[in-house]
């Protein structure tokens, strides 16, 4: 049972110098030893527990996903119960997801995708388990969207949710919670004014 | 003049081995004489032209932002002369913008911005330059937005261009023409149905 846990903090506390790391000096720039020094861990520990530095990228999407899904799951309760409203809820969603941290490191990840078919596999699934929390959203909105109206609002949401989540680099003048705010309006009467 | 010639044909050469090479093997794993390599110049010739290839990272980001700024310009030409509606401005810009190329270049880029300031405000001064073209197709579809809900129209529309530019991380399902299209209608209707 101690080896258990113990391999089970080595695991957390690995994911969390790989997320420190990988954010501030680059995925390709930390090497294995620099990690290890970090965690507190021997290489040998990493390699135990990872097949490599991909897999430990894979690790943090998989974290990344649970957390995010988690999240909208929380938000589509809400919402069924009737404690939010729609524009509320995108309202919320939008507040969660704008200024999202470890911007440096997602850049790297999305870069790696483009290179490591598994990487891009794994962000490919995340996005498939984003995109049924949306298109539940955006029916709540209006309940006759389907067929290729329905696909594209998916679209258009997931692209708002990615590039809200990315707006530092736009060097925004406005709070979160206003973009949010006023962003859920905007979202409402899109997915409403569409045929 | 010939030297003049050649100089600047060794800046476009640098540039295009940059964009290959970066987008391909990723900025940092890309050493100055690969780069020199793939350009057929010589790495003296390369840090003649460029201080370092933080250097060559800006001039890339300068000439995409100089075409997209280009391509923004016609499309104002084309909507203030009536050749186009709002609706079809908005279609052809996201046309334009859709499933962006070099995209692990511009990923390696954007992660680079937070780890280097020069990267970060050039990509900040590019956005700004982007925001006046926003800005005025915003106004263009409607012509009460000012204040605050100008500010945040200008956000959602700048979330959504660079979220489409990079859907193709979220294995999207509908053709880059019906997304664009569609897109640009709810984009109007967000634009209309704010107070």
């Amino acid at each position: 049972m101690v080896a258990v846990q113990q391999e089970k903090n080595g695991h957390a506390r690995i994911l969390a110098a790989a997320r420190t790391l990988f954010d501030s000096h680059g995925f390709h720039q930390t090497s294995m030893a620099e990690l290890a020094s970090e965690a507190q861990v021997s290489v040998g520990q990493i390699y135990r527990l990872f097949k490599s530095k991909e897999d430990i990228i894979e690790a943090l999407v998989h974290d990344d996903a649970d957390q995010w899904c988690k999240d909208m799951g929380a938000l589509q309760v809400r919402l069924d119960s009737g404690e939010l409203t729609i524009e509320q809820t995108f309202e919320q969603l939008l507040i969660q997801t704008i200024d999202e941290k470890d911007e440096a490191l997602s850049f790297d990840i999305l870069a790696e995708s483009f290179r490591n078919g598994e990487v891009a596999d794994t962000i490919g699934a995340m996005c498939q388990r984003f995109r049924v929390y949306i298109r539940s959203f955006a029916c709540a909105a209006n309940d006759r969207l389907s067929g290729e109206a329905l696909d594209a609002a998916e679209e258009m949401l997931l692209a708002c949710l990615f590039g809200l989540g990315h707006r530092s680099i736009s060097r925004p003048r406005l709070s979160a919670e206003v973009a949010a705010r006023r962003t859920a309006q905007m979202i409402i009467a899109a997915l409403r004014g569409v045929q």
